[in-house]
């Protein structure tokens, strides 16, 4: 059994909520270069990518997604120092979180039914 | 501004899973005696209500939530001890998650756009 496994959604503000959706989309943009390649990788269309980056470039002061139109497929995109550190921000509290949640779940993990065991791949 | 709120969801194994909609069930069960009740307050159906109890009380060694059969409207319903340890290991989470996520997003509220502050109410 690997141990818990937490999931965070922040409401920043009522209107800006960042959760592990946003911070894998924001994490594969970086990788692949583009919202449409970052969006095929997580298997999303590319309308839902580009209005989750859309809303994100709203949300904050500058964008976290710089884009360059390009032709047909869609331009190049890049992820901004302000959006790598949203990035580095989201995956320091999980990791705080985590820890947290392992020490203090140990009692519940006890009281599980042993047929509750986690026997399945994920 | 409240400052950012929290959802914390915890895969205990990859079948038992808690977050805030099952910990609330609990604790307006506690509250209101039976699930019909606790339902009702959530505007929850009775039957989503029960499916939710029946899956915890089948994840754990012993029930979360005993009940007595009762007439027409269901019968009662009291949280066990084992419920109540659980309701409170998870509260505890999401209030320490609370204080370091606080802490943690300072920097990046600073960043949002002043048109995206919360004036909305909730």
């Amino acid at each position: 059994m690997s141990g818990p496994k937490l999931f965070l959604r922040l409401d920043l503000t009522s209107r800006v909520r960042l959760g592990p959706g946003k911070i894998r989309l924001l994490e594969a943009i970086e990788r692949e270069g583009s919202i449409s390649a970052a969006g095929r990788v997580l298997k999303m269309s590319y309308r839902r990518a580009w209005l989750l980056i859309d809303e994100l470039n709203a949300s904050f002061r500058e964008p976290l997604v710089a884009t360059k139109l390009g032709g047909i497929g869609g331009g190049k995109a890049s992820v901004t120092a302000l959006g790598r550190s949203v990035v580095r921000v989201y995956r320091a509290m999980e990791k705080e979180a985590e820890r947290m949640v392992r020490r203090r779940s140990a009692p519940l993990l006890r009281q599980l039914r042993t047929g509750g065991d986690d026997k399945s791949k994920r």
